[in-house]
């Protein structure tokens, strides 16, 4: 089973937790790909820069100024430093970009009605399954950054969670796969506050129940809509689990 | 034959001058590699964010908050702009640093007598070359930045002249392996001015009467000292070019 990590900024923006988590990912057995999302280190390098943050609907713009400092945050800085960090772990981690090898293909978002700039929406069966499997198959663990390529020499800003989704789903072409969403809870929780009401498991028919009676709510939605989307294109299964617990079996198991 | 190209700050800084050289560079037929240097944009960088430049000796030191933008600089900005414009180009760039499948360790500089940081020079000997290969028969073109990596999760910043070199000696392993350093002139000059004084080859005997009699001098002399020691270790020949002439034949070859 392909192994497929995401972790985000609560792991990538404290060096403790990061720490910790690249110890338990280097010591997995068999073949496996780690995404990482940015953290708030763009944000503070635009804010020291004097870029200004311009936000729609909650969402960030990214203009060219402030896809230079994604590109040089996510595919420098932090995707050398966990790369490293790997290596240094005796893991033979390759880090990755969309544009590099051509491996993720996007499309600009359409800039009607609104223009969040530089953004890209991956064009899932475009990934490139092939160079991914053939990394896998030569002992390489490739560490994707949260970056597309539009084909056209433009990076692109994407977001970590779907980068991890399509490479999961690419993945899925060519063996059983299983993706893992780090956060800091242990999983679906009933009750936020109550790290023992973990739901263990969810399939599409408990997701609409769940939802129905509000137990599933706000940012827990998309999350687990994406991580059944991944399972209806083939991603064996899909856990969501805290990122400081992946070498044991607590989690929210998705199907 | 692989050509192992090395362009450095003229043609990186350049907008005009690298999307011309990519142009080339995509075109040309068979293996090739590609390694970057970094340009002024770290240092503007560097200098923006107020982060003080301590040269000893008219060189840098790379203290951790140099190493960090140089990262960025380096592995993420630059190197991807050129990633993403070779795969728009048709060529199937994969860009690397030298911590990514450890392809290129670095022991750190001997802070004795000068600490210049974060400095790495290669064990030329421990270059991965059977990565390299892989990668090139599989229609993979490697595009390298200055930094490697000491094994213990430190970048290492590095000369570019000496990753190229030391590519090019990793890459002849395996097979005959040319390496071209591009630079704002045609080749060596007997009168820096006259771009009609070409030297077309040079070898270790005339190299010896040429700096005897100070035809060669200055800048010159570690760059062709540099190639004749490539050769000397396996590369096939040397070629000293203008980055705007790759596809035409004039150059100083050293054999």
């Amino acid at each position: 089973m392909i192994k497929v990590f995401k972790i985000g900024g609560n792991v990538v923006d404290n060096d403790e937790a990061l720490s910790r988590f690249l110890d338990d990912f280097a010591a997995i057995e068999g073949e496996k790909v780690l995404i990482h999302g940015g953290g708030k280190l763009a944000t503070r390098l635009c804010q020291q820069l004097g870029i200004e943050t311009r936000m729609v609907e909650g969402r960030r713009i990214t203009d060219r100024d402030t896809l230079d400092v994604c590109t040089m945050v996510y595919a420098g800085l932090i995707n050398k430093r966990i790369v490293a960090a790997l290596n240094a772990r005796g893991c033979k981690a390759l880090g990755l970009s969309g544009a590099d090898a051509g491996v993720i293909p996007a499309r600009k978002r359409n800039p009607e009605p609104i223009d969040f700039g530089y953004v890209g929406d991956i064009e899932g069966d475009k990934v490139d399954h092939a160079f991914i499997q053939h990394l896998l198959e030569n002992g390489v663990t490739p560490v994707f950054c949260a970056l597309t390529h539009d084909g056209n020499g433009n990076m692109l800003n994407t977001n970590a969670d779907s980068v991890a989704s399509s490479v999961a789903i690419a993945a899925a072409r060519f063996a059983p796969t299983q993706l893992v969403f780090c956060f800091e809870k242990d999983g679906v929780l009933v009750d936020i506050d109550d790290p023992d009401s973990l739901i263990e498991t969810i399939n599409q028919a408990t997701f609409d129940d769940l939802k129905a009676k509000g137990i599933i709510a706000a940012g827990m939605v998309p999350k687990v809509t994406g991580a059944l989307k991944a399972v209806s294109q083939g991603v064996t299964e899909v856990v969501i689990k805290n990122s400081a617990n992946i070498s044991n079996n607590r989690g929210t198991t998705i199907k």
